[in-house]
């Protein structure tokens, strides 16, 4: 039908896949993986990216399909305070897929996993009506190190890694009329705007900071600030005051705002998929974090806000006024502002 | 859109997946899940099911899809010799799935990994056009005791446990005009047929059993006995003769043959999805395996052929004429007989 058997592509995915990998004793090819047992506790992470839903192939190349495959579930473990450690993935494949497209999703899916130390260690192959992406990943953490959604007290400050915003802002870019972006898609702005969307970064080393330095909760700002942010007071049992003027909005939204009508704020709060760590912390530990992911990665801490007894979020603007924030965002099933 | 939304959902699938099991520290509804570190090699497995390929939402309940999606995971981990711990699920849903439906399907999960003594410990929703299940599961084997499909040798018994094509004719059951078959799906064996499609069965003390016992390669069989013993043979390097009269048929396809035009043997050798466990194992160990599998489980061991140094598949019929075995059977791109 397609011009190529499971086999034959299998095959090619292992020689992609394949390398010296001190932790992997049995790598693709077999019933299953096997890796080298961890001295310390296990994480475990899924997400799947649909196309139509998640990414569009006529704005994503196959290469940054799978960089952000891997990326956001290496996230997922960064988000712990962990460290990602062996990955499979599951692929749904349209009849027709062209074989070349599945090596460049797959060497897209090794490079972001090799950035971190992890491997991808088995796959499987299913036709399916569209292109659907499913990356397992284990990690570990160190005994009692893990950094759930649940522990933030009031009185923890509240602070987010990097800027938020630009991911939302370069979807805005690759979904415009192409015509009407032109005379911008070469500024270094806007190139960041397209990379924080198709190539995000996973805050790996910054999520081992914040819980080494006693975050007492954490979350990736997958699905938007707001809505993450409730998240995460949920599962703690607490509300939050968020001082909007200290939310680190990407510079570069004031830049998109020239070409095309947007709330950068907004794109802030709601936008999504910045792959940006959200913790509770103490105030000492939240100084020394900043201090200590400056100086290792260059990465900004910003203070946000903070963790309070009263129910809900609430974002005080720079004037002192005080509006509610709904938990906004990216919902797969009701859409945007679900 | 579909009237719930997907911290809904996940709020519904957590009450389904919590539940104690001592290696879980945190379970599903974080970034990720925390489980114990094993003292033994991890193992690692994926499979993904799609609607309209893998499954028929006409013809399966979604308790048996879930319970089916988890149990060929848990083959996977059966074929190497270990035991499955934990699993985690990325779910692709259509927009206005019934969170009900959802909610069986999990249970199913569960089902299926209770009697395992496995635990999902986390999931991803998404949206998608067809429902898409993808499990991930860990496993631990002893150190030293994972069995590849690479090991066998020239000289080694090819065995295979219970019987064969039993899931294959139970689809040509639910696929058949349903007046064509009302009249003997009341029958054990139409039951026996539609159980073997609808809720296979890993077998994990099996498969423990062939890798104490000193099986050389394993390969469970999900895709037809003739492909998969031509994937273990590549593999070791070896060709294999089959006695074909020894090729343990499924009994109940006897049945089936009188209502319907099937080949029986045709069936067992390349109708798949049987997930009963091929391995080449010595002949001492498999006189012990075969005593000690029927003992604790049960489950009969037939000895079909021998691994041999000539490349490819031959059988030998009973009467000795000897022919090729085509590695015919599911592929997931070409489909039938690729």
């Amino acid at each position: 039908m397609s011009g190529f058997s499971e086999d034959d592509l299998a095959a090619a995915l292992r020689r992609v896949l394949s390398g010296e990998h001190p932790g992997v004793r049995v790598g693709v090819g077999d019933d299953a993986a096997v890796v080298e047992p961890g001295r310390h506790p296990t994480l475990l992470a899924v997400d799947m990216l649909v196309e139509g839903v998640d990414f569009d192939r006529g704005t994503t190349s196959a290469r940054d399909l799978g960089y952000k495959a891997m990326s956001v579930n290496v996230s997922d473990i960064a988000a712990m305070g962990g460290s990602p450690r062996f990955a499979v993935m599951a692929l749904g494949l349209p009849p027709g897929t062209d074989p070349g497209w599945v090596v460049e999703l797959t060497s897209g899916m090794r490079e972001a996993a090799d950035e971190h130390g992890a491997a991808v260690v088995g796959g499987d192959l299913s036709r399916a009506e569209t292109v659907v992406v499913s990356v397992t990943i284990t990690g570990e953490v160190p005994e009692g190190g893990a950094v759930t959604r649940a522990g933030a007290a009031p009185g923890d400050l509240l602070v987010v890694t990097g800027t938020l915003g630009a991911a939302a802002g370069g979807l805005r870019l690759l979904q415009a009329p192409p015509q009407s972006v032109a005379h911008v898609m070469g500024s270094p702005w806007a190139g960041d705007l397209v990379a924080a969307q198709l190539r995000p970064q996973a805050r790996v080393g910054e999520g081992r900071i914040l819980a080494r330095n006693g975050a007492t909760a954490m979350i990736d700002v997958s699905d938007g600030l707001a809505k993450d942010l409730s998240r995460l007071c949920k599962e703690s049992g607490v509300g939050a005051l968020v001082r909007l003027e200290e939310v680190p909005v990407a510079g570069a939204l004031l830049e998109l705002d020239k070409v095309m009508p947007i709330d950068p704020l907004l794109l802030a709060l709601e936008g999504g998929e910045d792959f940006e760590l959200l913790a509770a912390i103490g105030e000492e530990g939240a100084a020394r974090a900043a201090a200590e992911m400056h100086e290792r990665f260059g990465t900004s801490l910003a203070t946000i806000g903070q963790a309070r007894k009263e129910p809900g979020l609430v974002g005080v603007s720079a004037g002192g006024a005080e509006r509610a924030i709904e938990p906004r965002g990216w919902d797969h099933f009701a859409g945007r502002g679900g």
